[in-house]
C-alpha cells in the first residue's frame, strides 16, 4: 500500500535526522522526481535537475562539496493532500576554502501515488 | 514600478514584525488573491478563501479567536522568480477558552505583477 503524505513527510525527516538520506532517495522517491533550487547554480544553467539519477548527482556533490558540521530540521509542516515542507538550518565547512557558514532553506515537497516526485528550495537571499 | 519579489518579501515580513499586517493587506495583495489552509477548517468545507475581502476576514476572525503573546518570523526564503517562504512560530491565547498553544506553520506566496496573488499555509499536525 502507498504511504500516505504524512508517513513520507516523517520518514523524509527522520532520515535526515539519521543519516538516512541516500536510502530515502531510493525509498521515497519517484523515479523521474525533479528537484528545483531556488535559482539557476551557474549563469545561463536551469535551477531543475530531472530524474533521481541526478539527485543522487546532486547529493554528491553537496556532500564532495561541504562538511556538515551540525544543524536542525523542523517539521514536517503539511498542505492539503499532497505537499509538505522542511525547515533546514545547517552549519557547513566548505572543503575547498575552508569557510564555516550558517545555511538555512525551506524546502517544499510534492508527494504523488505514495511517492515525491517534486521538490524545491527556498533560501534566504 | 512595481515592486519585485524581495521587496515584497521583505515587507511582507517587515509588516508582521511590526503589526502591520491590515496595512500589507492592502499594499502587497492582489484584489483576487487566494489564500489556501493546510485543511479545511470544518468538514466539507474548502480550505481556499476567493478575494482579499475574504482574506481579511480570516484576519479579523483570527484576532478574535486568538491573543497573541509573542513568537518569531524567520525568512523570507526565495524561490525562482515567484514565489517566497515565511516560517511563523507563535505562542497564542485562545480568547474563548485561555489556552495557551504554540503554534508553528509555514507560508508560501505567490507574487504576479508585484502583487501576493496566492498564500498557502503549511502546518505541524
Amino acid at each position: 500500500m502507498a504511504m500516505t503524505l504524512k508517513e513520507i513527510a516523517h520518514a523524509l525527516v527522520d532520515g535526515c535526522k539519521t543519516g538516512k538520506e541516500a536510502e530515502n532517495l531510493d525509498a521515497l522517491y519517484a523515479p523521474d522526481a525533479v528537484s528545483v533550487e531556488a535559482m539557476a547554480m551557474a549563469p545561463g544553467g536551469s535551477p531543475e535537475t530531472h530524474g533521481i539519477d541526478g539527485i543522487k548527482g546532486k547529493h554528491a556533490w553537496w556532500e564532495s562539496a561541504f562538511e556538515f558540521l551540525g544543524g536542525s530540521i523542523e517539521g514536517p509542516y503539511l498542505h492539503g493532500a499532497d505537499r509538505f515542507a522542511v525547515v533546514f538550518k545547517v552549519q557547513t565547512r566548505n572543503r575547498e576554502t575552508g569557510a564555516v557558514d550558517a545555511m538555512e532553506e525551506v524546502g517544499v515537497y510534492h508527494v504523488k501515488d505514495g511517492k515525491i516526485v517534486r521538490e524545491e528550495f527556498f533560501y534566504t537571499m
